[in-house]
């Protein structure tokens, strides 16, 4: 058998414990399937006091992480610090350059500078892995880069964040509204104190464009994503839905237009990248995806529509897919090569692709206003609804005032080009009659 | 760019005809994903002058393909032939003897002889792979093989049978009973004209006997999968177990006792693999499988319960699962290496697991009778379920007759050992209150 892969930590959170745990407690079974022991050298952390659980007494302690990584006795550095610059980027960059195989589960850091270290292991011939920079345990970076490899994809859509997830389907188990369920959350630790990366969608909007860099051969960028989070999602919107047949949950679309495969079409490739709170029918797969757990669907020009789903966090699932990558790397070493181009094809070959036209989307939307509670209102909406070329399928006015003269009015569209929907909107926008912006959800059909 | 993989593809069904298809119309992409060309040299089938829909002339036609596979011009060979021995087989072990990558969707091939042929391959240190031999387009064989290796794996579910699933879910949305939906599945081309390995079990039984060696890292051991098929569920149960909140599936389950990580436990390992059709509740991930789609859930020690869904079968996503191990081959050989172990693991490590005792199972059951409508059967079903052990939960008794003369009689029994409802079930052996062997249905909670 090979010599060890020898491994330096930087981090030692709940995930960085998991991966201790996971190494001591499955080892004999992560050696065979490595074709080599994996061994953890040296860890970093900030605070060597903090009890963690986990007995690090055979590991050296360093305290200077970029140094631990750099040392000649270290084949792969594990990254589990966090955030998208500062000490893991350092300490991500000087890894590839000294020539040592990066995993990380650092999606602000993949998102934001996945291309730039994607080019940098390339050059170096290091792997680099991320498969628990999406959607924790579940192998859906894998599955894309390599099982679904032969597709042209078209489409990817994901419940991407756990913690919305979570506070979306307890207000639809319980009635109960969003700042309730949010504080119960970061009680139960579900939740982070500032939960603004999770909630406002920029989380999932991170994930989001990893994999749509993955699926679509695309060039990343995070920078065109746009996202939108559930703060303003009500109980009575989740009540509403459900009298339609509708689910809400947070998810991230990427589609891609003119994607003829391997790009030889005559049609710049461009795509749409899009988080926001949207209302799934019951038939599509991502509407039983409850609590915190994570979804990918993808759809193949071959495969047709694969559904990956699993806990998208924890200590547990994400250490799985951590030592996943380092059985990968393992593997490959153990035979002098690496991993293959971190995001499947090489990174200068990854496709710019502009962001589409949101306004030519076509779909059925659920759009829902807070009104005053007096004559005229409802003329006013319609009237916008006309001008902007929106045809109503539905409409439903709440009989009784929610908060102190406030009525909810709901409506859903036909099916209809997203422009007019916007133009509507706009036209609505200062009126005096809405006591807050109206909220728009698409769609998701079966 | 390296040279180009040369294939030589043996079988030109529909499989055969979606890879060519997938090859021509991906080419760019699968070339960039594989770092290199794959390129089908050669072609070989029974039938020469069949229109099989796709271009055959830029392909040498071989009459023999054994010979074929042999050629000095070939890298790998796609096995498309089916059967577990045969032609089939006698191609796989030459190709493999002469150095070649083989690549199979032959699920009835590898669960009988998987083990030596895994033996061979690593002899010749050639890859061998069968993605497309479990759940069509799904990558599951490379989820479980790579993506979930650092779990010990506990389990592993799936509905493995797309026309067995296709009927039931058909059955379930109509209420028609099973031989009329049958007969309806030939005509459409969804069910075999003899449609034995499919609705007895035994497809899905091959199916599960190669997840099962992958998962736990067990000697593949088809010969101690008990299969039991769909063919005695009748509309009537579908109706009982929707009105307790269930929907019946044909479910492959295989599980594993005293699996010690990495096999280390003093205790032997065991493990059960069934086919049986099942009552699973609404909750459960594979409640929502419908139609000919496949999925499995596995549950690692860390990555807790993971879920892939995807169509079954069908010549597109089973030419994309071929594709995918073609490219795997393709980016490994570049460097020089192998692909790793067929079973993650190297065969002779493969652990030989003897079958665990089913009796010893704890569970809930559905249990059906069919009986005469005359008085006193009622009792002695009942005290058959005394003397046996069996605590019933709930009982249904049909007012009315379905047939001339029998009514059917339907219970749920509470969580207890199954050896008890055998043991029931023998009392009632030869009893002429029963029209028909009575049908047990273990129930899959949440």
């Amino acid at each position: 058998m090979a010599e060890p892969l020898r491994i330096a930590l930087a981090g030692l959170g709940t995930v960085g414990a998991g991966v201790i745990r996971l190494l001591a407690s499955n080892d004999a079974l992560v050696t065979a399937r490595a074709g080599r022991e994996i061994r953890i050298i040296a860890v970093s952390a900030r605070d060597r006091s903090r009890d963690r659980g986990v007995d690090l007494s055979p590991f050296e302690w360093c305290d200077d992480m970029t140094a631990m990584a750099c040392r000649d006795d270290i084949d792969a550095v594990v990254e589990l610090v966090g955030g998208a610059d500062g000490p893991a980027l350092t300490l991500a960059r000087n890894a590839i350059r000294e020539g040592k195989a990066l995993v990380t589960a650092n999606k602000a850091m993949i998102a934001h500078h996945g291309l730039a270290l994607a080019q940098a292991a390339e050059a170096a011939g290091v792997p680099l892995r991320f498969e628990a920079a999406v959607a924790g345990g579940v192998p859906v970076i894998k599955a894309l880069r390599e099982g679904a490899a032969a597709n042209a994809i078209v489409r990817v859509q994901g419940i991407l964040n756990g913690t919305c997830n979570y506070i979306l389907s307890t207000m639809e188990d319980t009635g109960r509204d969003f700042g309730d369920v949010l504080a119960e959350a970061q009680a139960l630790g579900y939740a982070e104190a500032d939960p603004t990366f999770d909630i406002e969608g920029i989380d999932a909007a991170h994930k989001l464009a990893i994999l749509s860099a993955i699926a679509f051969g695309a060039r990343l960028d995070f920078a065109s994503v746009s996202a939108e989070g559930i703060a303003r999602v009500r109980a009575a919107d989740i009540a509403r839905a459900a009298d339609l047949g509708f689910v809400i949950r947070l998810v991230g679309t990427a589609d891609v237009e003119n994607a003829e495969p391997g790009n030889a079409g005559s049609s710049p490739a461009r795509m749409l990248q899009r988080v926001r709170p949207c209302l799934v029918a019951r038939d599509h797969p991502l509407a039983h995806v409850d609590g915190p757990t994570n979804a990918v669907v993808a759809e193949g020009n071959f495969s047709g529509r694969l559904l990956f789903q699993g806990a998208g966090a924890g200590d547990g699932p994400t250490a799985s897919a951590v030592v996943a990558d380092l059985i990968d790397i393992a593997r490959a070493a153990a035979d002098g090569r690496d991993a293959g181009p971190p995001f499947s094809i090489p990174a200068d070959r990854l496709v710019p692709m502009a962001p589409s036209e949101p306004g030519d989307r076509r779909g059925r939307n659920y759009l829902r206003f807070t009104v005053a509670d007096k004559p005229g209102v409802l003329a006013e909406i319609a009237a916008a609804m006309r001008d902007g070329g929106v045809s109503i399928e539905s409409l439903i006015q709440q009989g009784r005032s929610t908060t102190e003269g406030e009525v909810l009015v709901v409506m859903v569209t036909h099916d209809g080009p997203e422009r007019c929907v916007t133009d509507a909107m706009r036209l609505l926008e200062g009126s005096p009659s809405l006591t807050a912006a109206p909220l728009v959800m698409p769609i998701l059909e079966a």
